[in-house]
């Protein structure tokens, strides 16, 4: 389609308005070029374009720890570039000395987000195709190595489309969607994972309308979904978090959608801070409440939400604006980058293999005993 | 004890530290001076504490409306205030023309904020006492209006001080109590509201520590409670609105205290936005919700909370930081400045005369039938 659409510009400009579709997306949040990233930079959204050229792995952690590169599928995707930018050029005697490097890096990596599931799952994926090809030439397995991050990145894009597929289906004409923190293209391979809902639901003409949570502290429903949505021209009005609740109380919503940046093996969620209250106001008025990922962001191996240690982030992204401080001088701010839903407030997971509804922890683990 | 406060600072000045307490306020949101009002411009705090010349009443309804003056109670007293303001040079043929004037200036400031009970309550107040004293002159009629303002300013003060002293009691000694909005002596005549019963609750030395929600869009919270938080000296940490709930779930708040621009005969509450998911989730999670007030606040001839229009605002004071644009340019903004909670998440009213449980409808009832 983009052929076309060079060819149609060329001949009829006034014709064409490019924008993101589930079709052929005018963005991507993260490219491969040769032998380095590309990135756009999402600390800088929606107020300038910014397309990062990222060459190291000390780089490619700056960027997850600063959020630069944020959402879990696309931080699983910029981790797994991340190791082989780390080992590229790395000289090691034999495998055994590469495979302690590889360990540390993959550390390292995690390191920058820990909570997140997706890194962890792309970079171990990665340790097992470094070990199923031990082998191999070292050369060789580098290029393994940048072959299954090309991979993960393709699955994610074919991924993402699929979820979209499978969440339409539950979306019905005239729904108003409400969704919190930012799951588009820029939080993933491409299209998504509850965006990806929404933008498959608007192209399938349901006429949808999207109550944005602004997401603080930083702005990503704000900033990015809204961005993502005027790309796309969905109809959207931007909320602050706490007028989500009165919305739901006045039948102003019809499904609430999120995603997830990991789920333990009974169902339970973490996700951006301020996922937990939208679940317990959706289940006080009735609405039904959906989250949208990849399997890759599923931990069959912790048994629930409890285990799962929550980051904790710079007081600064409260008490300032930018550089600008809005507090007295000495407030401190308790500032969590996520929280736990339990599972009992889901009420359904939408996968790029379909629905998972309740019992969660059963049809968890009979999918990934068939995987 | 001001006195002996600075006959204290002539001798001893380094044993000497000022600072809000309720023995003696170390700021006023609101003073008569001679004839004119001087206010402490909210909007400008915590950055700049900033006084200003209010001289007419004109100025009165722009700080109402602008939010310069915020807080119902402060805004009930600024109010009753700015009818004088608006009446004192004013030379009427007779009492009829004159009471024509008034319910055209009574109109006019309620329009400021029509949502918030208190500024209808001082003005009908006021009105009830100039018509009784409506065969006086005018000159003296109008010196009614002024000492009926600065009752009014007097009565809340006194108010506060009890509505702390009631609402201390449900404190226990190490409580962590979760408040949102501003609710202090910025807010009222002095000492406030839920703050009050927070300074009460220090001062009887409960060891207590608040969390603060920011309370968006304009932060009162993050802005006012702190700044007023940091001159009482209280432990407190602020938290962005939607971390309150993961706080709940976690058994880090034991106590959830705010205030009330409206509350109708059924117990149904209008408070600033973000305050009914706050109920919501401490019923979900078994922890106490308890409304402070003053019973001006009260509006017993409205039925229930649906009845009550809820004021919407500017979408810029979402979409934007000051003049700085957090979203892309032509995002729009739904920013209700406020929300209704059912009555059936309220564990309690705190008011001046002590507190109010269910059935709220019924002794609300026989409290305005005894007054």
């Amino acid at each position: 389609m983009l052929r076309e659409l060079r060819l149609a510009l060329l001949t009829e400009p006034h014709l064409i308005k490019v924008h993101q579709s589930f079709m052929e997306p005018a963005y991507e949040t993260i490219t491969w070029q040769d032998d380095h990233l590309v990135i756009l930079d999402q600390t800088q959204l929606p107020l300038r374009e910014i397309y990062s050229d990222v060459n190291t792995i000390g780089q490619v952690w700056e960027c997850i720890k600063n959020l630069k590169i944020s959402g879990a599928p696309a931080v699983g995707i910029a981790a797994a570039y991340g190791l082989y930018l780390g080992v590229k050029d790395l000289e090691s005697r034999n495998f055994t000395s590469f495979s302690v490097e590889i360990d540390r890096w993959i550390d390292y990596l995690i390191s920058a987000r820990p909570t997140a599931m997706n890194s962890t799952w792309a970079l171990q994926r990665i340790k097992h195709t470094i070990f199923a090809n031990k082998d191999k030439e070292l050369e060789e397995i580098k290029e393994v190595i940048l072959k299954t991050a090309k991979t993960i990145h393709a699955e994610d894009k074919r991924g993402g489309k699929n979820i979209g597929e499978h969440g339409s289906k539950l979306i019905k004409k005239d729904a108003k969607v409400l969704t919190h923190g930012n799951t588009g293209a820029l939080a993933t391979g491409a299209f998504g994972t509850a965006f990806s809902v929404i933008l498959h639901a608007h192209e399938a003409e349901k006429n949808i309308h999207v109550w944005v949570n602004e997401t603080r502290p930083l702005l990503q429903g704000a900033r990015l979904t809204a961005w993502e949505l005027e790309k796309t021209e969905i109809p959207y009005k931007l909320i602050t978090d706490s007028t989500a609740g009165s919305l739901m109380n006045k039948g102003e919503v019809d499904i609430v959608l999120v995603g997830a940046d990991r789920v333990t093996a009974n169902g339970d969620l973490i996700n951006r801070i301020g996922t937990y209250p939208l679940a317990v106001l959706a289940k006080e008025n009735d609405i039904p409440f959906y989250v949208a990922l990849p399997l890759s962001t599923v931990d069959p191996n912790t048994t629930s939400g409890s285990d799962i240690e929550i980051e904790e982030r710079d007081a600064e992204e409260v008490t300032h604006f930018g550089n600008t401080p809005i507090t007295p001088k000495k407030t401190d701010a308790f500032n969590p980058a996520f929280d736990l839903t339990p599972h009992e407030y889901i009420t359904g997971f939408i996968t790029e293999k379909g629905l998972i509804e309740p019992d969660f922890e059963e049809n968890f683990s009979s999918l990934f005993d068939r995987s």
